[in-house]
């Protein structure tokens, strides 16, 4: 966790700086849940009339907090969010829909709103109680003191195993007039598909309905979180919230959204990218980013669904934390993924080197470029199943001796 | 590899004595297909009218070993198997199929027979050509020196990343009269559900109709190899063959087996297991046997598939190897698997002490007998449903810097 100060991923990138988003104070504070000497609550304040927008893990055995966001987001309305470090809040029992409730409830009556107007997401130990009176009584102070300025402060202060705090901003234009979006993310284990992300809070000044905030958060949640992995493992705590606070002045945008928000939507999207490969970025223990495209298979969600069995096989991984171009395993995985594939018509290459085409070696390639790409920070593989017109690409991170080092001694 | 003298599984057992089985003669050579100084070359002779039975790896990119026994089997008569370690001949394209032919073709000309009544398996790096050649140079002397009770040499002769050979025996009554059931089996890696398992050879000298004998060697896989998991990775050459020689006099075996085989079927399903829990005992760098029984499931289906999410979770097995009964994690991994779960009816042992119970912690549960167990070489976990009367036990091994260490580096 944070408190062990692990070494910074080889593969971080800086924070960017991070603008005031107009409509929005935020700010952290020691509540000491489970950390000490560092602030592990974060709270941000929305203007009134700011929609909101979320996807959600699709665990099974979702927490607390992620049951109370699905609640009470077709409100559509936000005027406070509150994330915490240290304690999920999941697997909690009815202890934990009172903790909800009752920080709900207490960040209403700072805001002056409904409790179904504040969002809430917790992260960290799982199974354990959360001592929300801590959150309650720290509250109020937090609150006195928020400010526009601070998200680079929000983007250390949802972080647990992170390795670096992680944020990206872009501006766009809705009829002529500029926007801008931000966004921070926590996040480096426990990332798999078929979930929304980690932790992620995004937020813009731009005035968009929450029916076309929420079309655009999930196509590009799909695109971007759900396309990384670190470990196949799904957590249950995992959210992306988007809150438009509606103090840019540019026209109106329709319910549906449209035309009219094609600049806003690029924009989210590279926000989005860029936040998800930070996640893989700081994959736990990670070394190595691992871009896999696969191409030529029967459909594009055939191909996504290969290129995760190739991103979360350990084998594969291994591998890459070796230097070893094993292309072997790759066909393997390739081959596990219960997906349409004829193995005389798969083609490998690393780096862009093709090492194998059409089911076979390729006699006498050059295995220099290979090997110095291997050596690289960041692995480019491709695979052509060779069948039809559908591709996806997809990131993860290699898996060393530092994901078990870190995951073998978490709760000690 | 093994030639990097890997320390042996804090968790192997020892190999059984093996007697040997009427019908049976064999041995094994160094053909030098890849290591050096050790036997790599395995073969097997059978008595006229032995049958035969199989399953193979539900890998999409099968080896070519495996389509040609997967081509052969139909015939259900086998006069010799040839195996050899080192060179998986996968993904190998048109060469792999002149090795197979040239090979079973050799050991045909050698035993008098069929080609198509000699199987075939290989194990090792994949994507490599096969110097069948070398294969077929040292068959000629391996197959003069065959023998009966080279059982113990021929369990190590299929050895790749081993660190323990792998043997079981059984006798049983058919009729009254005592038969054997010895069995060999290699794999430590790449090992997952959907496939057969590693590489497994099983004799006895019963004589049983093909049809009977590959009933009760499927349903036996798929109570024992297909329910142990140590990477979720599924090799391209996973293969167990049964042979039965029929030398034993005990009345005649319909073609639909029946009840004169229970006797045999329970000997048969024993060493089945056996073979299968050495496997996950040998898992790569492990340190711990996991056993994860699911109950309270809404099937049998279900909860196996529930019980093997968790055990190819790499933030459980991490917890595991790390001595940590981090029954969140367990959560996490049930939440995961995409079965019917209830959050709030869950219930999770360790070591038969439950921690969680409907939902939520024990409240005041002893935790110094869940410490204690997890400090041992065997680990139980039990996680109750709680919604029907579906169950389901696999097992796994922890993941440790071991398997790190071996899969880094496997081809350098």
């Amino acid at each position: 966790m944070a408190g062990k100060d692990l070494p910074v991923s080889p593969l971080a990138l800086p924070l960017p700086g991070m603008p005031p988003i107009a409509g929005i104070r935020l700010g952290v504070i020691e509540a000491g849940i489970r950390y000490k000497g560092r602030a592990d609550l974060t709270m941000m304040e929305f203007a009134p009339g700011t929609t909101v927008a979320g996807v959600f893990t699709r665990n099974q055995c979702p927490g607390a907090p992620v049951e109370w966001c699905r609640q009470v987001l077709p409100g559509g309305t936000a005027r406070a969010l509150v994330v915490n470090a240290g304690n999920a809040n999941v697997f909690t029992g009815r202890a934990g829909r009172v903790a909800v409730q009752a920080t709900a409830g207490a960040a209403a009556g700072l805001v002056g709103c409904r409790p179904e107007e504040v969002f809430l997401a917790s992260t960290g130990v799982i199974g354990e109680t959360m001592p929300h009176q801590k959150l309650t009584a720290a509250l109020p102070a937090l609150h006195a003191a928020l400010t526009p300025a601070r998200w680079q402060e929000a983007a250390r202060g949802i972080m647990t195993t992170d390795t670096f705090p992680k944020g990206a901003v872009r501006t766009a234009e809705i009829g002529g007039t500029r926007v801008t979006i931000a966004g921070i993310a926590k996040g480096s284990g426990m990332i798999a598909p078929d979930m929304a992300t980690m932790l992620s809070f995004l937020a813009t000044d731009a005035a968009i309905p929450a029916p076309a905030l929420q079309a655009l958060l999930s196509a590009g949640s799909e695109r971007s979180f759900n396309c990384v992995t670190v470990d196949s493992d799904t957590s249950t705590s995992d959210t992306v919230l988007l809150f438009a606070t509606g103090q840019a002045r540019h026209p109106a945008v329709p319910e549906s959204g449209g035309e009219i928000l094609a600049d806003f939507r690029r924009a989210l999207d590279e926000v989005l990218m860029d936040l998800a490969l930070m996640v893989a970025r700081d994959g736990e223990g990670a070394q190595k980013l691992i871009e896999i495209t696969v191409t030529g298979a029967v459909s594009d969600a055939s191909a996504k669904r290969i290129a995760m069995s190739i991103a979360n096989s350990p084998l594969v991984k291994t591998a890459i934390a070796g230097e070893d171009a094993n292309w072997g395993r790759i066909v393997m995985a390739v081959g596990k993924a219960g997906e349409p594939a004829d193995r005389d018509r798969l083609s490998v290459a690393v780096g862009g080197t093709w090492m194998a085409k059409e089911g076979g070696v390729v006699p006498g390639y050059d295995e220099a470029p290979v090997v110095a790409h291997m050596k690289g920070r960041e692995v480019e593989i491709t695979v052509d199943i060779g069948l039809g017109q559908g591709r996806s690409t997809v990131w993860t991170c290699d898996l060393t001796h530092g994901y078990i080092d870190i995951n073998g001694s978490y709760r000690s």
